[in-house]
């Protein structure tokens, strides 16, 4: 990896880390204990990836980068949630979540539950709030209040964790649903990640080239996202159980590797990889994102 | 009840439950069900306080009877939204709401709490998607998005919600404590939807004379709604198992009535709806409020 690429994401992750972490400190309120659990879920690190796409599309297309910043804040607010409501016991039901306990093992189940809700909603506080914004003006600000609750709703993301719920344990899961399922489920969020960089450029027109250009970027690149996902817990399993998912007897689990075979989710996560960085072509100042799509199918977590 | 009142709360009613029956019409997709218990959740009847507010304060105040309704559903989509939450096993625990199922009673736990994230998300789909509003420019359209979002959060209905579960049982709870818990988990959201009919109507200076007596109705108001419930609580308990609430030795239950006593708490329901009419004077076209008011005083469920 080019250590332009490396420094300039590493100035991303520091930005980013540090608004959330002035965003959500605890206020000495009655009601303290589902701050604190809202900080926990939104500060656990990971690799901002969507607030990374915001600030890298707005910069190119030479946006604001506190408005970017504060948009890229605002949909990290969305994932978060997401992930606090996904590990409840009635959903995954999981312990774990980035080598951490989760939310719900950390705070009573109806913190966490709370803490979800509380972090959702505060992605739509974040984008209305009065501080003023640089740059942009109140209908780009309503442009991406409308992008993001719709690419987060039960259209989009929610929806994708529906669909997933649905397919569990299913042997009759065909590739097509499954394409749809994480085209919603974590496409949707990483489409309008990119996207809000172009509405925070002041590109509100979705029918404009390069508004067509990042959607098409961030479509191959999140689905890509997935299958490297796929792909690395098939390997994170095999170092601890010896065996690869979807063999254990007691579930099937639909993943591109279990429906596709490793090897042909390689190949495709490969093709995937260069028509995102194709999509980019006639762009200007397009190094960042070339250099980001790399490094997201390199990466080893 | 004067029958001009009840016809025209009837209109409102119509519109809102007309509104809400177009708005969740299940389409036809992959996670389809989601939908189906989003409608369940919303369309449960009610009386729609939240909605009626908005559209009477817009009403009174000249806004466009259009865009207070869908800013009125939003609203609805919220306290919908969380009813849903508030019923989950790791909340309440409850098994009929209204006289009918909870929403994870018809459908499964999961696809509860994700109509419920539903929800609370189309709220802000709603107020941000592409309908033209009548007469709210995107500045107005900030400012309710502003106000709901922060009623709802963390900082007001969601505390409220984090606030009651630190209560349950405990004995100790004073009568500020509680106070400040119905501020903010009912109070919160009857204020916003009241102060979002002075926004529709273009009224968005928060010092406005209108805005604070509004605001000082609403608050009045929220706090007179729930010493209400309670005390048809108590009566409702009373009618089926023959003693008040917060004497079965299982559980201590903090309300109104158990905090100062039934008679007590009558005479500050009677106090706070004078109150709620007294901060209306010097306003015109009060009428309507000022009967919702007594409606909601002398309502028997």
């Amino acid at each position: 990896m080019n250590m332009e690429f490396l420094s300039q994401y590493k100035l991303y992750l520091d930005a980013i880390n540090d608004a959330l972490e002035k965003e959500f400190s605890v206020p000495d309120l009655a009601q303290k204990q589902v701050f604190e659990a809202m900080r926990y879920g939104v500060l656990g690190g990971g690799k901002r990836i969507r607030p990374v796409l915001t600030m890298a599309v707005s910069d190119m297309l030479g946006g604001s980068r506190a408005d970017a910043l504060r948009v890229g804040c605002a949909v990290e607010c969305i994932h978060s949630y997401s992930l606090i409501h996904d590990d409840l016991p009635c959903m995954d039901d999981d312990d774990l979540r980035r080598g951490r306990p989760t939310c719900h093992k950390v705070f009573p189940e109806n913190i966490a539950l709370l803490a979800g809700d509380g972090l959702l909603n505060r992605a739509f506080e974040l984008l209305s709030d009065k501080r003023p914004y640089e740059r942009m003006r109140a209908d780009a600000v309503l442009a991406v209040i409308r992008a993001v609750s719709g690419a987060s709703g039960a259209y989009g993301m929610i929806g994708g964790q529906v669909i997933d719920l649905s397919c569990e344990n299913r042997t009759d899961v065909t590739l097509p649903l499954l394409q749809e399922l994480h085209a919603k489920k974590t496409g949707a969020l990483i489409r309008v990640s990119a996207l809000c960089g172009c509405l925070c450029a002041g590109i509100l027109d979705e029918t404009d080239k390069k508004y067509q250009k990042i959607l098409q970027f961030s479509a191959k690149l999140g689905l890509a996202f997935q299958i490297k996902d796929d792909i690395l817990d098939v390997i994170g399993k095999e170092d601890v159980i010896g065996k690869p998912v979807g063999s254990d007897a007691k579930s099937h689990k639909n993943t591109f590797v279990t429906l596709m075979g490793q090897e042909a989710a390689e190949k495709e996560l490969q093709r995937l990889t260069e028509e995102a960085k194709a999509a980019l072509s006639g762009m200007e100042d397009t190094a960042f994102l070339l250099s980001f799509a790399e490094y997201l199918l390199n990466r080893e977590y």
